[in-house]
């Protein structure tokens, strides 16, 4: 199956010249033209796209999807108390089952909104999986490895035996659209020697680790106390960037850091909507783009954004920077929108992804611009960034398929989703 | 005609509790009903309302709503190269038509992201005034009082003439939807002379003032250095406070500066966007809110923000402080309701709007949370505040008037609006 879409605007990335009246060609899962004149060969169906843009679909690079089961419970609260008081007591009453319910409806919320993959962390994570494999959207999960000082006997093996499961059973499911990753939760969460013997496993295996890095002052300004050094000299002493990593917020990271993660190849993942509404802080994103870090974005969990949408990350991480640093010209909408895509899929070590090339997979999203807020389109990733959101997404393709199409949902069953979503909050709040 | 809506979620404003499954009736231009039962008197018409919010409409007090025609220009400019190398010289070429155009752009805008009324600073504004008359909106327009010293003789004066002219022509129109606020652009703007003058007819008229207040550090530096006081004192000094003011910005106010708000009476309206967007900082919002000034909330034109959306504004107002204080529990969301809300109709001087009570006028909004972002619906505000987003809206209705349901627009002409605002940018920017 051949088609040509047309009359559209195309932003293949951030940092190439927008094609007005474009000519965007998809041949089963791949790209097979871009283009502002007609292609010559011949397509199965041709699509009218005027007053629409086309771009590459998102990637949410940290998040934890099943959360949306647990949206906006205490919203106010200091860090501690919603921590410990609101989101713990309720994960503890989360079953399998929910996982699961969560992960879609966290699906149906993301795909609507654009996304093609995320990078989740959570426990039980072949239920997201699963559902990702079903949903039709790629996705790194991953189960993260922690190990406390009242932990009984063998609990922080029985945590990596459950990640080491999942990748034996869940990496390249779903045609290579599923990956399995490491993960660490955080340095607070762990001890040295855990870190240390999961990191060897994960630099045996090549694989990829998803960690919490200095997410918050407080956690970093005790690492330093505990072992003399930050976490992510913590976590490098260890072994855990050896092979490939990914760190989600890197609010309180020092210049220090930056040369450690820039040295190790790490990756950054930017959540600034969650970093804002935590009150923890202010990412150094100007020095570590300086650096040349790949920093992308992420909405971390319903719980503290609290959506799921990387349009609104998008915008957040474009304005947020320039007020913090009394600069306007502190981080453009280009660079903000090579965070959502095409470097999200080097995160992912996904190869010919989150670009719009000809011979790159056909993931691609399209905005309706004919909404007022989106007029007069004179400059397309300023309106992007600046002046669209969530629900003027109107397509999302991944790897071919179509996902949504205005307000449809091809993949996924959203009756069947709300109904489980509604019986599984009544079970978890018993409302 | 009275309408009784049933099934709704009821936010009566932002610090009342939330009325689940509760009924909303409508007479006439005034809230005839608000309860959970359902009332005894009879109605013309009963709508169901299963998965809708239903809230006061929103306020956006401080705007320049033909600045849509300029939507998105020269996004990541230093402040000073945006200003003057490229809303200036297009503003320059504006005529009391693409005043009149963008104006309606705007109110299609506003008017579909939940806002039903807006304070409005700019040129030929008696076009705003007539355009808004025919939206049903309501809407405090002025026309902005300057004094240069390249000014030829007479042009301050002329200013003044315009505005006392609209101020006698429009004040009260629609119903009384229509007010003419007085307005002086900014202390780096005026003169103490033309300040003083205008300020004392304010003051006889007990007019509303309209002002620019410190919105960059540079700007209020330079004013300390010019006068030896802050912009909030100058103005305070020459009368400009006397009647009732509102002060668009007031990012680098100081505690002193507060004091003086507060005697005064004035309100602020907080612009977070275009504070963030154009890089010039944090307005002290915890300590004007436990100061007990009445603090407003305004998107600012479309070039410096690139939206409309009061949602958008709600969402960064609540969350930005947070992170910028590194505390969770900085602003909560029923504050930012009621800054959107009932303080913007205390900043407009409007009685009985800005919450839903019986005997109130019936300006009120309804969100759809049948989305998979707004779900599940557990902490009404909080999933307002931190989740929903302008396209959400599905009812707006003014005075008892629906304006805008369900993706439709009753009072204006949409196609004719787009048309004429594709023919203004073709004119000014040759495209």
């Amino acid at each position: 199956m051949k088609t040509l879409y047309k009359n559209a605007v195309v932003l293949q990335n951030g940092h190439s010249p927008v094609i007005k009246n474009g000519f965007f060609g998809v041949d089963g899962k791949l790209i097979s033209y871009v283009g502002s004149k007609a292609p010559e060969e011949k397509y199965d169906s041709v699509i009218d796209m005027s007053d629409k843009i086309i771009m590459p679909g998102l990637y949410n690079c940290h998040t934890h999807t099943p959360m949306t089961l647990l949206r906006g419970v205490g919203s106010g609260l200091p860090l501690d108390k919603w921590l410990f008081e609101c989101v713990f007591p309720i994960e503890n009453r989360l079953t399998r089952e929910d996982v699961r319910i969560g992960s879609e409806l966290a699906m149906l919320e993301m795909i609507a909104g654009g996304t093609v993959s995320f990078s989740d962390m959570y426990f039980y994570p072949e239920e997201t999986a699963k559902a990702a494999v079903e949903a039709g959207m790629m996705a790194n999960v991953s189960r993260h490895v922690q190990a406390f000082p009242f932990d009984p006997p063998g609990e922080s093996d029985k945590r990596i035996n459950e990640s080491l499961e999942l990748i034996k059973k869940y990496n390249g499911a779903g045609d290579g659209r599923i990956k399995a990753d490491f993960s660490i939760h955080a340095e607070y969460t762990c001890d040295e020697a855990t870190a240390k013997y999961y990191s060897s496993i994960c630099r045996e295996y090549g694989g990829n680790m998803h960690i919490h890095l200095s997410e918050t002052f407080k956690e970093h300004a005790e690492c330093k106390e505990k072992y003399g050094k930050t976490p992510a000299k913590w976590f490098y002493d260890l072994g855990a960037f050896d092979s490939s990593a990914f760190l989600a917020h890197c609010v309180a990271i020092e210049d220090e850091d930056i040369g450690i993660i820039k040295d190790s190849g790490a990756s950054v993942v930017h959540t600034p909507t969650s970093n804002m509404k935590l009150g923890s802080g202010f990412m150094p994103l100007k020095k570590l783009l300086s650096s040349g870090v790949n920093v992308c974005l992420g909405t971390d969990g319903a719980a503290s954004n609290n959506n799921l949408s990387m349009l609104e990350e998008m915008h957040l991480a474009a304005v947020i920077h320039n007020g913090y640093n009394n600069d306007a010209t502190a981080v453009n909408a280009g660079t903000v929108i090579d965070m959502a895509t095409v470097n999200g899929a080097a995160l992912q070590r996904r190869e010919k992804r989150g670009e719009l090339r000809e011979g790159f997979f056909a993931d691609f999203i399209a905005l309706n611009a004919d909404k007022p807020h989106m007029r007069p389109c004179l400059d397309v990733p300023s309106i992007v960034v600046y002046s669209a959101s969530a629900a003027d997404v109107c397509l999302t393709v991944c790897n071919g398929r179509v996902l949504y199409e205005n307000g449809e949902f091809k993949a996924l069953d959203k009756e069947r989703i709300y109904y489980n979503a509604e019986r599984a909050v009544e079970r978890l709040y018993g409302q």
